[in-house]
């Protein structure tokens, strides 16, 4: 389950930021028996300022022992990643975090030494089409995909057993075609719901890898009455049956 | 003259994170008559929790009217870097921010939509030899290095009169070329000092091209004695020389 808090998107007896923590507490709540991690986006925390920031600790705590995945996608030279790492890992205590290949080896290791890392291979945006896709000439003269590449090197680079991939649900045909040729390694997948793919759809592209499904905003913002705690947990439950049949 | 706190290195009578918004406010200050621009790196702050986000704050008001560079490496899909565009440029009133190319266009113009964009193209790290300098071919079959494939399809993106590009000092030969190609497109250029590049052929290489150069550990660590300020004065002084001459 992700979380990304929009105030405008709120049930509408609390659209504030000052709610956002009672908001995402009720929601970590009513679907924790259906989800297998939550997913902590930190941009929408950050749009809110200090008090963004203090609801991000505050969700951080209220997802307490369940599986969580602060999705952050930082990445910048090694002193400045172990900083991030630092942030991530040792002053916001995630299981696992999101990070970005473009500055390479030495900017994501950092992660890999603190804790789990997926790291950004084929995204599940329109852009991926811009970088990730195109394709790369590798030093042994073979030629193939940007986000095919990221995932080959990486794989051999200091801290690796600590590593997984962000691969788009959005992109089911290459999500199967990278299963094949990565069966063992973990995928962080979303897309799913608001940006188009579909759970069933996904959970066979996958073919029972190790993966873990995000869906945000199909489950926080099931309903805008009061009701939406029982609206989000029916729509994990739904996502969730969806995923396994 | 680039800001990012590390109370190991803070001089020896204020280490400790509240100690942050002194610190730094004194550098500013001390540094202000040599310096073109601030740039706060996020990462050295997020590493303190909530205390470390409340300096930063504190922080970027005390840079008052100079000109901010807000370089927190950022980008997600369309409607996630629309709400980091928000954090940083509404929220943090940044004059100019660093960002990722590698989720593409949509993860990008959400940012050029709200003010100047430092796209991510050569940095200055050892792992920019990963994937930024490997040949791509681009769809009218012409190989050449990522970095500078994304320097010309960004270009081409909505909102590109608001971009700029972080081209590293520690690539001499390359930022050469890239200011021939590039030549009236802004660059911030990090690397001098601690990463090894000197300030005088750093500003050759660019031939006067419009730039930023940062510094950030030389002078923010000049002394660790109750004279920091005023050696961080000095070795602002002497970088501004280098440049110059």
């Amino acid at each position: 389950v992700g979380l990304d808090p929009d105030v405008t998107r709120m049930p509408t007896h609390m659209q504030t930021p000052d709610q956002i923590e009672l908001f995402l507490t009720a929601i970590i709540h009513a679907t924790r028996p259906f989800a297998a991690a939550f997913k902590i986006n930190t941009a929408f925390f950050e749009q809110y300022g200090i008090l963004g920031m203090q609801a991000l600790y505050a969700v951080r705590d209220a997802v307490g022992g369940a599986y969580c995945i602060i999705d952050a996608k930082r990445a910048d030279i090694g002193n400045t990643s172990a900083a991030y790492a630092r942030a991530l890992f040792n002053t916001l205590s995630a299981d696992a975090v999101t990070v970005v290949p473009y500055m390479g080896a030495d900017s994501v290791e950092p992660f890999l030494e603190l804790g789990f890392t997926y790291l950004l291979a084929l995204t599940s945006n329109p852009g991926s089409a811009d970088f990730q896709r195109k394709p790369i000439l590798t030093p042994d003269g073979v030629s193939k995909p940007l986000h095919h590449h990221v995932m080959e090197l990486a794989l051999g680079w200091e801290g690796a057993q600590q590593l997984g991939f962000v691969v788009g649900a959005t992109h089911a045909a290459e999500l199967s075609e990278l299963r094949g040729d990565f069966p063992a390694v973990p995928f962080l997948i979303p897309g799913i719901g608001a940006q188009g793919a579909s759970a069933h759809e996904t959970a066979a592209a996958n073919s029972g890898g190790p993966a873990l499904y995000n869906v945000s905003r199909n489950i926080l913002y099931a309903s805008a009455g009061k009701d939406f705690a029982e609206a989000a947990a029916q729509a994990a439950s739904d996502i969730q049956t969806a995923l396994s049949t």
